[in-house]
């Protein structure tokens, strides 16, 4: 028979949904992982994370109902409610506690518990849209040697992309994350809803965000960088700022980023 | 033998490169098109670009050398330079006048040339990443209808997906592509360096990058909207600032974006 290592998942959301999704009966050899419980604040979301795992994984809003003695403790939650999750079970939990933040040292964790680590997926998760975990980069780190091997185990269980991250270069990567993937898909939003007020498909521009993304496997950001503030053609950014004159915080925005591109291709 | 339809390009840039060789020996029924003149300020650019081109294009920097008598003219240069040239080309050309701009009224044009048109790639280019031209969407517009016809045909040998487009149309298509395109590209800049400074690899956020462009197939940008500004994490963010501190330009967009987004979902 295989041995089991028990999971509990702590959170509910996108994080939570896919990774729930990615360990629950994982095999690895003679071990089969399984998540036992989820937790979220109201337990709604991890009743329906619960439903979409199968039978007999429990679901709860009651952090003193989880078990206390399983293997891993999963903490997938925003960072801010990491604290309070912490001070609540310490001491009377046993197995190793992972959490997946960007942006969270390792040592807050570890005066919680004494086997603790980080599995941070460097992705954008988002439920309804299923993803191939094997190739999500991740990066790892723990407080002890053998927390490190377990956690190597698993993770390389999970993707062909294992990388060992110091707590600083993963709020680094998490940083880096933010300004080229989260702030890059709310400008697309501000712009599909350009396009909608003047009666254009909102996914006109397709083909031209996947050639941005194509060329950046084959130039350097910079290289790559096109458009009238790259050109300094004055005449159009005028033009672009009068249309966006009734939209003063796009107004301020679109000033902002070409005055940034602008300096940094005037020095060139 | 073939009829030739003669092409003189005025540019030599990043949209003129790749126009000068999805057109120079395009092969239309009965009909070939053929780049015989390429115009640049300095002739430098053009001199390279016509030598791609292979033998017997013409390269020049002077306008007065340029044939009176082509089929077409294409001007494919900074919008700041196109009323330079209409004026010292005006009254002495024969064809059909052709702007690349996606901030120029056709009307601007029309004033010095009685066939007139627009043909306007939203696409990004850069000189060293060949293109697959065919599937580039072309939006076009002209100023009378047999105009129109010749560069209807034009646009559906170049490309499979063409639209008409008035000038209006196309401004904001133009501002949504500079939104989308050229500000994520140097959001990615920004955060490619950042990656180096911190001793990571540039290109370590290529996997997060491929996916959050996928995921616009399939969800509306505003859907597929994650980070710590839209879980409203504000202990991320705070995090996140610190380590911005000594670079006052990228605090300052990282706290406007950030700013923006929450916003939005505070609302819904």
């Amino acid at each position: 028979m295989k041995k089991q290592e028990r999971i509990v998942l702590l959170g509910a959301g996108n994080v939570a949904w896919h990774l729930a999704r990615a360990l629950h009966l994982l095999n690895v050899g003679e071990t089969e992982y399984i998540v036992t419980d989820i937790y979220s604040p109201s337990g709604v979301t991890a009743c329906d994370l619960a439903s979409t795992l199968g039978e007999g994984v429990h679901s709860t809003n009651d952090l003193s109902s989880l078990p206390q003695d399983a293997d891993w403790y999963v903490f997938a939650v925003r960072d801010d409610a990491l604290p309070e999750l912490w001070t609540q079970l310490a001491h009377h939990t046993s197995g190793t506690w992972l959490h997946t933040s960007g942006s969270t040292d390792l040592c807050s964790m570890t005066k919680y518990h004494s086997s603790t680590g980080v599995l941070y997926p460097l992705q954008t998760f988002s439920k309804g849209k299923v993803l191939d975990f094997s190739s999500i980069p991740l990066y790892i780190e723990a407080n002890n040697e053998s927390t490190q091997a377990r956690i190597e185990t698993l993770a390389h269980s999970l993707s062909n992309e294992v990388h060992h991250a110091s707590s600083e270069a993963r709020m680094a990567l998490h940083v880096a994350a933010v300004l080229s993937c989260n702030f890059s898909n709310y400008l697309i939003t501000l712009a599909e809803e350009l396009l909608s007020a003047h009666q254009l498909p909102s996914k006109a521009l397709l083909p031209l965000l996947d050639e941005m993304i194509e060329k950046l496997h084959h130039l350097p950001a910079q290289e790559a960088q096109t458009g009238p503030a790259r050109r300094r053609d004055q005449m159009v950014i005028e033009r672009h700022l009068k249309l966006l004159h009734n939209t003063p915080e796009l107004e301020q925005l679109y000033r902002l980023l070409s005055e940034g591109i602008r300096k940094r291709f005037d020095l060139g």
